[in-house]
């Protein structure tokens, strides 16, 4: 099959592209020093390949992850880097066969992972991302508590989300160093062995977490422009469906029910983008477009991206290689 | 099942705002002068209730809810009204053993649908939105293509959808009224019965179709506020899953993959929205709020929420009365 015969909106992935950024990311993070979050992909396939790098630890961002990276034989240490209260997705997490650690930010989160099989958990702090975790200063009574409770806790994790995309290296290096202050500190009243944190964009920058969560280096995202060395891997292949030559624009079928819309429209070397309809995008092509013809868009957002769809197809150029599921999809 | 025992992130549908929709609706356009759109909810079961309530004949954006319109025993009179060249597709739609009208607007979707089977179409026109349509004067030539073909012409589609969201009903009368003259005159050059155009922002200001595309009135949409009579149906249940007082924020678990994001953040009752990350959304409490608390989210747009997520929960208050597969969902 070619490229030019896969139904649209598609995703497709350069397996160069993709190759070239797991295998530069395991040189510079080699094993245990990577713990690739799987919440950019989702998909085990993919996984698959972070794992034969060297990577077998990942990070997942819902229970629906991790019970699937079990099932695909990827179990070896889960981590659900994000909070949950759900008494029947946190049995099921425990009821695994594989060793599973849950992020814990309060009591409360503490009583339910206790309460429903959990045993292994780390401490969530807040490293200044308005988001989970708890304040620095508590995290050490968050973990006297979780240890009261029978747990295991094995470190602290915090997210320096507002860190990753800031363009200029030298301001990422003082946020991340700033926010790994915090950590450090939550860290020595914790105890335990890990500290995760970090991402695609601070992954070179943050030197006192013991792995980092990056996801999106394996594909690339635009808001990473600042990040040198990997590829965009990803894009959208779309069909030319209509044109209006005297209104100069055409229009292709991938649209909101295709796209993660929450950085703006995607983009295309084959034109400037005016508009995104639910099933559409209405473009002014730079060259004149033929109906029929098929077009790479590039997401401004790949996670929320590739939720909408059902796979990933690998391409080499012209050339498809594989369909992968977009098998961890859900909660 | 109560509500609160629903797993999150949730759709919810309040059963007694979308029977109030549907029946107003139903009373403003009784029978074949609507024919719902059912990209707006991608849901047969939904699809069903507008089905009791008079509309037999359907919208549809691609050719997967075509397919799936049929076989849940709705289809009656199935137009997709969108364009496609995709040869699997049209002969998908063209085995089905129920009456399928497909949208054209050049040579070469004509060309696709007379030698993929298909046998019914209606000329697309561009009515003053830069979209899919072919320009007014040139709507009788592809008419005229069609019939050599041996296609069935029905008559003429044409979606202003430029009109639909001005807040202002003069307004939206003006613009629907300059898009219809266009429409009037495609339809006398290209012939047939059917003129289908319109949508919940102007289904009660247009006299010229013969038909209305509706769609968002069933659920309904905050960017139709100017629309008068119909009630926001859908929200969003999530769990409160993490709180910072001293930081005056707290998180709940939805995010950039359970909601659509071109209109902008998610509203609640419950306090101010901060932003939105994959799975959280940052909030100021107007009132306290616990962890493990629910919450209901109004997202900024309904139809990319919607495609997301694999069920809608019918409730009535804090009863769970019935889950609905999200049936449609793909291309």
């Amino acid at each position: 099959m070619i490229v030019s015969d896969l139904p649209t909106p598609a995703l497709i992935v350069e397996r160069a592209d993709l190759s070239a950024n797991i295998a530069l990311m395991a040189e510079r993070l080699p094993g245990n020093r990577l713990r690739p979050h799987v919440k950019a992909h989702k998909c085990t396939a993919l996984a698959h390949l972070q794992d034969a790098a060297g990577h077998h630890g990942f990070t997942c961002a819902t229970p629906r992850e991790v019970v699937g990276m079990a099932a695909a034989g990827l179990g070896a240490d889960l981590l659900l880097a994000n909070e949950t209260l759900d008494p029947a997705r946190l049995r099921a997490m425990a009821d695994l066969e594989v060793p599973v650690t849950v992020a814990v930010d309060s009591p409360q989160t503490v009583a339910a992972a206790a309460e429903h099989g959990i045993t292994r958990v780390v401490i969530d702090v807040n490293v200044g991302l308005p988001r989970c975790g708890v304040d620095a200063a508590g995290a050490g009574a968050i973990a006297d508590l979780a240890r009261a409770r029978g747990l295991e806790v094995r470190g602290v994790m915090g997210y320096e989300g507002h860190a990753q995309p800031l363009p200029d290296r030298a301001l990422r290096q003082q946020v991340t160093d700033e926010a790994m202050v915090l950590l450090a500190k939550a860290a020595q009243d914790v105890g335990g062995d890990l500290v995760s944190a970090g991402g695609t964009g601070n992954h070179d920058l943050n030197t006192v977490a013991t792995e980092i969560q990056a996801g999106s280096y394996a594909l690339m995202d635009s808001q990473y422009a600042g990040v040198v060395g990997f590829a965009n891997a990803l894009t959208v292949l779309a069909t030319v469906v209509s044109t209006n030559a005297a209104g100069g624009y055409a229009v292709a079928d991938l649209g909101l029910k295709s796209l993660g819309m929450d950085h703006g429209n995607p983009t295309t070397a084959a034109g400037a983008v005016w508009f995104c309809s639910d099933e559409h995008t209405t473009f002014a092509p730079a060259e004149p477009v033929a109906i029929g013809e098929k077009l790479r868009f590039v997401p401004a957002h790949v996670d929320p991206t590739i939720a909408y769809h059902d796979a990933l197809w690998v391409v080499d150029g012209q050339d498809v290689l594989e369909r992968w599921e977009v098998d961890l999809r859900g909660w």
